[in-house]
């Protein structure tokens, strides 16, 4: 359907997709940091790990701004890959959809208006005390979701947080879902090792074992997950209830999915994964391989294809590196379904390509 | 039409309201501090000046939860007459009409989700540097309206700042607006000789005459305002270029209008005032003396009449207490024009009864 990707339970994701046909959506960009982020060789989410702080700030700024201010130039990968956020913010201009920010906590403030929830920056993993506050932010956040159903036909929610794939895995693993070997990454070579080896070190600061808090999902992000997620499935708890939820995301969106799972496993018929085609292709990872461990939910993915680009810094999403985040895919998908698929993949290629080389100059 | 007074402008006022038919809104709630209400005598929104700080959060709480979270019960004024944000609470229930919390500035963040615009708590006006930040505050919620506006119908704007008739009068002088005598009072003996003293030393230590910054908006603001203004006279720019905003409130919309008025007029045309009945029967203000002196724009009151409540502390705004305030008016319009006329006066007063026997008791 459209330039979409029926990339899991095929017939429940067309009838999701339908019910999305031609409907005014809401963007919510949940952002938020962790030292994780820190740990050499983690996250490829800004060029020096100093940076990530930056990342999610700057890649809000894009979005509603079209240009960063916290930064200068766009967040870029060590390699100078630029921020997924470029496709997200082509994608929701093109569709005329309207962003909301939603802070799970930061350590820089956007400098655009943000939804503050009460949240702080996460700490490393490592210490197994990474999130504070974790009740009353998903609990601010489900107030927000309800109010927010109450004027958009559906959410899309997307996220940007380094690191996060590595909180992921943590969450995923203390709720027993074997997610070793199956969290993407921002970098062509996947770290699974290293992600492994933080993830075990922070579950043994917690005293927690494999499967061992799949009964206290807060107690797990408290732990070993980061501040994006009690945000991103507060909102989703919140409106689930009343309108369709696309998650917009990688695998980290897993995490999500297992909390929400946890606590009101009965508003998943009303959500959908929406990635993109290089999560899907993705062989250093497995994101069917996580969901399908938890709830069987559809999975749409732009099918973006960045082969035939001018520019070398996106030809770069074919060869591996960033793949997703910012929520690009869910919102590529979220711009066709809108415009009832006269925003094509090309038509949005050619979006992305008149901002890169507005934003990152002809490289 | 419906129980809504046409108080001004009369068929720009029916036309407005016939655009809002049957339309679901967003109701956005302004909130910000002074320093300015610690003046003794200035304000009645707070039992103490020192509580005036809890106020703003514990109204918006209210909207959002149906209870304060910040401080117990809700609200009084010295004489124990609650906030009219019990009125905008029933109002926004009763029509299923979504809040967005918009903090302007304050000392006290509400324990509920707000949308963060960098704003600071405003100082004193008696010394001329009242507020700072304002263009940046303004730009920002300038990008959230023109955002807001992609997904609701129309917008609501109401306010809840303590002391703001005194720095409205501030911005209103400065701006060349003859509002001496005009603007309303939370307290039944209007104090407008302690008002007008206040705002002549702040225009004095600001070294500004009437009039003088007539063409400056923003430096009238910083002078001798406080940081709702900016923050709603933004929301309004930038969604009232595509979708009708209501500005609900008394005479302090004044002082928001003639910001609006100096730096696009052009979309006053999207514009009305939404208030009630008991600022347009006040004869210790004139809200359509100042309006007039700006914009003529339409003026709209929902009609609601206490006189026959069982309750003394709703009785009591038929002596010309309280007024108006948190948008109360405004989203008393909205329900009626959202429910087209189902929701009428005496189906308001019944859930305000309701509520005011949950939370106040009967007293």
């Amino acid at each position: 359907m459209y330039d979409i990707i029926l990339a899991h339970n095929e017939n429940e994701g067309r009838a999701f997709l339908r019910r999305l046909n031609g409907k005014n959506p809401l963007f919510a960009c949940v952002i938020g940091v962790t030292e994780t982020a820190k740990i050499s060789g983690i996250s490829a989410a800004g060029k020096y790990p100093e940076l990530t702080d930056y990342t999610p700030p700057a890649d809000v700024e894009l979005l509603l701004l079209e240009k960063c201010r916290c930064i200068s130039g766009v967040p870029v990968t060590p390699e100078g890959i630029p921020t997924p956020g470029l496709i997200t913010m082509s994608a929701l201009r093109l569709a005329n959809i309207p962003v909301l920010v939603v802070s799970g906590g930061l350590k820089v403030n956007p400098h655009v208006p943000f939804l503050d929830l009460g949240g702080k920056p996460g700490r490393d993993i490592r210490k197994g005390k990474a999130v504070d506050n974790v009740e009353e932010v998903m609990w601010r956040a489900r107030i927000a979701g309800e109010n927010l159903s109450k004027t958009a036909d559906y959410l899309v929610v997307g996220e940007s947080i380094p690191g996060g794939t590595t909180t992921a895995l943590g969450v995923l693993l203390a709720m027993g879902i074997d997610a070793r070997g199956k969290v993407s990454s921002s970098m062509p070579e996947n770290p699974h090792e290293l992600k492994i080896k933080t993830v075990e070190e922070g579950l043994k600061a917690s005293k927690v074992e494999f499967g061992g808090l799949a009964d206290d999902p807060l107690k797990a992000i408290s732990c070993i997950g980061d501040p994006m997620i009690p945000a991103f499935a507060g909102l989703v708890l919140g409106a689930a209830d009343k309108v369709p939820v696309l998650m917009a995301g990688g695998t980290q969106i897993g995490a999500v999915l297992a909390i929400i799972n946890a606590l009101n496993p009965n508003i998943l018929d009303n959500v959908a994964i929406g990635t993109t085609r290089w999560i899907i292709i993705d062989k250093t990872a497995d994101l069917k391989g996580i969901i399908t461990q938890i709830a069987d939910i559809p999975i749409l993915a732009a099918d973006l294809n960045f082969s035939q680009s001018k520019f070398e810094g996106l030809k770069a999403y074919e060869t591996g590196v960033v793949k997703e985040g910012v929520g690009a895919g869910g919102a590529a998908i979220a711009a066709m379904a809108k415009s009832k698929g006269s925003i094509t993949k090309d038509a949005l290629l050619k979006e992305i390509e008149r901002n890169y080389d507005r934003l990152v100059g002809s490289k």
